[in-house]
């Protein structure tokens, strides 16, 4: 009977629904059978595909849609690895003649130890997209007025990075965070940053539609145990903004002086 | 087939064995109806009894058993409302007389507005509580040095606050927990101070057996969904601390001077 | 004889050398007789001046520079007001014009009720400024990609937020905060957000060249006394930093199977 | 000007006033004349002085007396080293009688490797040293319960740790540290745990009278430097907490629905 009460709670970007709010990531596992099992284990119905980087033509090497079945997972293809507008653009068009994809996830990294987004190029480069008919799914900086302009750009969706992506330091900046949720009318996901289960539901408590990682189940000790972990932590937190968390005080029964300070 | 390769995972405190990480309480509902669909929703093996606030034998009364039922949960007698040793003694003989409970929990506070543990109150009641034949787990301050003096006086579990009761402000000190836990042969508990469900996660990151609480699911806008949302909470805590999380780095690829600086 | 053996330590921005690391504004004060004793309680070398919001020029009403004098500060003449960058352009124009400043402060904004700086209208700025023979310190995000941007387009300082202008909430991102420090061959100053002393220290302790503010002192309860503060709290920040912070430790013996969880 | 409109600031203890707020400790340097320049650099007027670790009688070797000055500075005997009752009043007995102290600091510490303070044996011995006429500053855990129990049995001050001795970590719970501030009419003084200068601002913000430091300074790269830091450190923080903070916001203008969750 648990929360048969309750209608059931999906999220839609670009016109299609799911009840999954975990999007995980694909390359950077062992083999492609342990991807599968943690996109499993999480619950997933998106996989990002980083188009550089996995094999989904060469048929003399493994390849992830043996394993990780376009016919379960959406498959959300990604720039990663591209530094420049032009390179992001030219990645997914060819994405889209091969594979049919018009969902895309759009990242264009500053070529920097850190990788944070370039947010000069992400615009330029979505507004190519856009204009060329894709629908973009866009990771950027935490920054509100980039975020702003990306949706007037026409994003489907934001997707902050909640700290530098394969830190594993989660939510740098929940205020940050909470103005992007604010403004937005698009869906706003997490990307990148979150290391732990508990990050996953600070973001969800802010009230993000959903959120995507990919080192924090990969580089686990157990890949697919932390994939299970973070399939609870999001239904956690999402519950947990849903139910609307009781106030916080200094003690049960007072206010004091101290409210100010601590 | 999700986590069926994992042997079940239990905890077990003064030789009663739970699959549920969860403890809540009652008397803080606005009737025990809602009290028995949260502890349901909760997925709760035990709910803590204030002896000296819940109706459990006046039957002209709403009385607690009658929705709360004793043959679906271990329930667990406390010391609430007790500001001295011989006060709870006191009422947990009574309780033990009445309905044969010998696992209780003690809590002996201090009387002031922030309602901390009394410590020095609270071992000495254990002792006596010990020398009686309860088998005491123990609500105390996150004091690892006097943890281990509960421990060492024969305590069945620890149950630490994680800030003061009803504060809802999540854990303060991680550290002292972390001690506490790192120390302790028998089972720590959270007990306090939880206000959502990240912080629920956070404590069984740190490798708590159990969480305990009670504000943040009855003062939540919506009680059954919060209780839901710490089911899941408890869960994905308790997975990512046994999946073993990522390390914490700046960024991805590096180490670098500012990792003795943030 | 206490600090005798360091040689002194000052800091260098367009050719200029200061040895205050405190930069406090104008306009928010009580009135000019308190906003100059500010000044002065903070021991400031540099006041930035609102140009749109303060009395330059009009003798029938009273007047900054009959206070807070040019003399005794170098003068900072910023874009306060301005959310296109030829609003900036426009203002700094005119001030050179009147007042012979050529080192300047951009800030432009997003017409938001958050105000937080609109980076693409400030590098656009920015290059105007520069093409026009300006020396230019420029407020922006803590984004680092953009902070590089911004120096590779010749800024003569980076100034990032810690925080929203007014919040006082001090920090909130010390990871960007630290990246652009490293990363910067011009000087780095954290420019609003400081709310109280300690933020003050934390800037400067990851590095800081210099912290600027406004709020915190004008809103201060006793801004005079506050001013005083800061003072100190810059230079506590700064001489920690020198002095090199011993390691943070569990505790004083020890390594810990902890020391990855706290 | 500065500050002269302000009557000075003292702090009493045990019917004895001083100016400076920070204290600092002995016997962790690298010898004598560098523990005397860095007391000298802090501008305390206080010391502590492990009597089981300083050479005070030894004239073949090197005494902490020629160097550090008892006409300097107040000398405040400690029973650092001690892990009882019996043995922290034996050795401040000592002390007494060799040097006439009695104006001491007791601490009384778990014999475990966080060395946390052990309270019910620091109580203990409290009352055997009140009874023994000494006036006794006391060390203690951040527990306000204790530290009421502390006060009320006679304690001179009341002398919480921010985090385990040598650890460096900061204040792990300013919740406690406010209560215990809130609460106490002895002065509040946070021992231990400060690692760098921000940490001494913050415990001083919170309304501390003042603070104790040994490895924060000794094990700092430039000790006299970071002594130093830590003078205005405790001045900025004072200075603060009198001159009474501006509000947090989420940003200059408005409240706004994140209110409760950031």
């Amino acid at each position: 009977m648990d929360g048969s009460s309750h209608a059931e709670d999906t999220w839609t970007v670009a016109g299609r629904t799911f009840r999954s709010r975990l999007i995980v990531g694909t390359g950077k596992y062992k083999d492609y059978a342990q991807n599968a099992a943690a996109a499993e284990a999480a619950g997933a119905e998106i996989v990002t595909v980083a188009l550089r980087r996995v094999n989904l033509s060469d048929p003399s090497q493994p390849m992830l849609v043996d394993h990780v079945k376009p016919d379960r997972f959406t498959f959300l293809p990604n720039t990663a690895g591209c530094f420049t507008g032009e390179d992001a653009v030219r990645t997914l068009r060819l994405a889209r003649e091969a594979g049919g994809w018009d969902l895309v996830k759009l990242e264009v990294l500053s070529n920097t130890p850190h990788l944070l987004p370039d947010m000069e190029e992400t615009l330029r480069a979505l507004k190519l997209l856009i204009a060329d008919g894709f629908q973009v799914m866009v990771y950027c900086s935490d920054d509100p007025v980039y975020a702003k302009k990306l949706e007037e750009a026409g994003a489907a969706a934001i997707m902050p990075a909640a700290a530098p992506i394969g830190s594993g330091r989660g939510i740098q900046n929940a205020l940050n965070l909470g103005l992007i949720i604010e403004q937005s009318k698009v869906p706003v996901l997490v990307d990148a940053g979150v290391g732990t289960a508990s990050d996953a539901v600070v973001a969800m408590e802010l009230g993000c539609d959903a959120v995507l990682m990919n080192t924090a189940i990969a580089e686990a000790k157990d890949p697919i145990r932390m994939a299970r972990a973070m399939k609870h932590a999001v239904i956690a937190g999402r519950e947990a903004y849903l139910a609307g968390r009781m106030p916080k005080r200094l003690y049960a029964s007072a206010s004091s002086p101290l409210n100010g300070l601590i």
